[in-house]
């Protein structure tokens, strides 16, 4: 609990939900008849609506990017370090929106969500949606919010993806797609780890086909499975070096299966908080949605055609130690944008901490980041 | 099934099993009264027995190194691109000893045999065993084959451990220490992924803390899972991407999940043959095994220190795709030897392969290791 809110951050918000009744045709030809987003918004939007930005969440990410939901919130919103007065997105300047994705489960219609049509939570019949149907749903949002072109859509790893998404989807309502930490499209080895995650939990038999709510139970080891690799391929070997080293709990070798060192203390405790707090279905969903994201795969897999389309200028970051999404993946994005003509920020920022470095308070990364935002806040007059 | 066999191979072979009756007493405080080991020899112990070479294996390797057990097989021994008449490991000049590995799953003493004491199978009751442990095991055996010194200790990853290991403890008992994609000790990460594998095992419903087999059932899933996770790091980035990249397996995406991308399939198959062929607790005491190797532990974490006793002279080899034990991870052993003053042969193999990298015909690692162990022929006289 914050003692006091620090004077940096947006301080108490609130989740607003927005009920939408227009339908909305997945790709995977499904069709959603009503749906609601969850989101947050911090600053004031102008009076030119000029000045608003998107934050696009990640994986296990939500709504929640910045500030404090009570005074009781021991911890404050994912992006802390990058939202509020002040900060690379500068709340005194941007109109900054966050929505939990559809298809989450943090208030948005998803797994966790009572599907109107038949009165039941929605579960495993929830449909897969992709990268373009979240950019569909936002671009709602945006209507809603009398926002017809976002100064920037900004986000990291599977928020970047969304940023690149929403310049090539919807060129016209994009000035600035802030892409960090991400690829173009996963590897095999990407989509290798997602599968092992993904038969973690369909394998623990308090699964249940995905049925684990109505049964009153969870698929607590499978999930928690998921993410002790997912923190694996968040973090870099040597930051979990530097953390954890080969530091024994105990202090000594005790020949057994309990926690002998430090890391896998570590990552038993990620396991057991992360299944309280996310749902196995709307895991399994954003999983695929990653796998799936492949914008190339409709140019022919030419990445620089894919692009050439986009009115958008980019800041791209990647992080040196990240090896889930690597600066070569970024080079790809940048590379490609750079072929087809578009204006493009290139920073590689030098970063133990992995994947995760897009999270962190890294100087470097957070002055190239601000130095970024506000010329695009010059740019669009705020 | 070979029509034929192969000209450049062993052959048919048959394992031995020698039944050892001196107590073995192990690093975790526990003795063994009395043990199997099960091994296979290829090629012809000359008249002075200064021609044999120990093979010592990975994580779920086995003693069954070379050759075929029958006109069956489809598939020969684990390092047959290594081991055979005119290969690296030449049995027309050497004689190749290669054993499973205490508390193995294919014939020596472990958690899968009877333990004498109770009548019962071990299970879980079987010791957690060391790498020191498996030297000492290996010594008897050398004891029994007449064998006072090692040729060569030769081994890959696990194996490689097993090397080094030998020539620090039984320094008078080893010329040559070849000691391939290994790691003086593993890193956090290395035991994050070990600690995931476990995880997956023990909290499979069918392992019941171990006795599975009296329960005459398996945690299928929870092995397979490990072993699904274990390929990932076996295969490089770039090898898997090479290998399925984002290939489709019906050729359009099918928004369900079942198998979409070759590398979910490859992966699926990868588990359940695994399943078949490997015991669970022995996996979980392989990777604690793994875990455990530190020889500088003991000497203030001063590896060279650590090495400073040993007579062996050494090859050390790795694989630049190599992610699991990268190549620096073998230059800190060469650093090591190289500051104790110790003879050491170096290559850094330019292979995509990744860890696997060290069971593939690449003809340069192939050529290097040849001619190392040409050299150790001529020195022993064979």
């Amino acid at each position: 609990m914050p003692e006091t809110i620090p004077a940096d951050s947006v301080g108490l918000v609130n989740p607003t939900t927005l009920h939408i009744d227009t339908p909305l045709e997945l790709d995977c030809g499904r069709t959603l008849a009503s749906y609601d987003l969850v989101y947050e918004t911090y600053g004031e939007l102008n009076a030119d609506h000029s000045n608003a930005v998107l934050i696009c969440h990640a994986l296990s990410g939500d709504h929640h990017a910045a500030g404090y939901h009570s005074m009781e919130d021991r911890k404050p919103g994912w992006w802390e370090t990058a939202i509020g007065p002040g900060k690379a997105i500068d709340t005194n300047r941007f109109f900054v929106v966050s929505v939990n994705n559809l298809g989450g489960c943090k208030g948005s219609t998803g797994p966790n969500t009572v599907n109107p049509e038949t009165g039941k939570l929605f579960g495993p019949d929830f449909p897969i949606v992709t990268v373009p149907d979240w950019i569909r749903s936002q671009a709602v949002l945006a209507d809603k919010l009398g926002i017809e072109i976002w100064a920037a859509v900004i986000g990291g790893s599977l928020g970047g993806m969304q940023a690149l998404q929403w310049a090539i989807s919807l060129p016209e309502r994009v000035r600035h797609a802030v892409v960090i930490a991400a690829a173009p499209k996963l590897s095999a080895q990407n989509i290798a780890f997602n599968e092992v995650a993904r038969t973690a939990i369909k394998s623990d038999p308090d699964f249940h086909d995905g049925h684990y709510m109505e049964l009153n139970t969870l698929p607590r080891q499978g999930l928690g499975l998921a993410r002790m690799l997912g923190h694996i391929t968040y973090l870099s070997d040597e930051a979990m070096g530097q953390k954890f080293g080969r530091e024994l709990r105990s202090g000594s070798i005790q020949y057994g299966y309990d926690v002998e060192f430090q890391i896998e203390s570590y990552l038993r405790y990620q396991s057991t908080s992360f299944v309280g707090r996310f749902d196995a279905n709307t895991y399994l969903l954003m999983t695929k949605a990653l796998d799936y994201f492949d914008p190339a795969k409709e140019f022919d897999d030419d990445l620089t055609a894919t692009l050439s389309g986009i009115k958008a200028k980019s800041l791209v970051v990647s992080f040196t130690s990240d090896w889930r999404f690597s600066p070569l993946r970024s080079r790809e994005i940048v590379n490609a944008l750079l072929a087809a003509g578009k204006p493009v920020t290139y920073a590689e920022i030098e970063a133990h901490q992995g994947h995760d470095a897009f999270l962190m308070p890294i100087p470097r990364y957070l002055e190239i980041f601000a130095t970024y935002m506000q010329s695009v806040a010059e740019e669009v007059g705020s």
